[in-house]
């Protein structure tokens, strides 16, 4: 689940949303950004959670602002942006940030 | 819940982590950390999501990177992260970035 992320500096796009808790196609779209994600130019990986109340953050992390803007402006996902305030979400926030340094922690067994 | 954030820049702390679900004392000291950061010169919000596989994502906004690194350097927060690796975490990555763009969007009801 924590993606492995290169070096800094590269870009993450957090993304905070509230969605209904109701069954709306929601699930099978979610997973095909995923996977149309997976295929673009600068695609470094994700993190994605989402609570019972309804309230998700997902982070995505890409190789720089530029592969950010161009998944940002695929047709696809833009028509699925367009559903996504027509239909899935009462609220959300996208903030673009540029990660400067990172850690990570692993429990030994 | 949706962190009501200036006009860019300013920092995101963005922690992701997993923790076993079992009850542990935990909530009553994230909540206290809760607290605490907001009394922190430069805390300008913050938004965390855990759901039921124990996978969370909290992001921190601060003012700059000294006021992110004043608040993981204070000394009850560093007290906390040394529990933190000992008992609640079974992994985690931390990133400091510097937000550059947001949007965000409400659903008209």
């Amino acid at each position: 689940m924590i993606a492995r992320t290169p070096e800094p500096p590269y870009v993450a796009v957090i993304f905070t949303s509230l969605r209904p808790v109701a069954e709306d196609g929601y699930g099978e779209i979610a997973e095909r950004m995923v996977q149309l994600a997976q295929t673009q130019a600068g695609y470094l990986g994700h993190e994605s959670v989402r609570q019972a109340d309804g309230w998700g953050i997902t982070v995505s992390y890409w190789a720089d602002e530029d592969a950010a803007r161009a998944w940002k402006a695929n047709a696809e996902h833009r028509e699925v942006q367009r559903l996504g305030r027509e239909q899935f979400y009462l609220a959300y926030a996208m903030r673009m940030a540029v990660v400067a340094r990172q850690t990570s922690f692993e429990a030994t067994p």
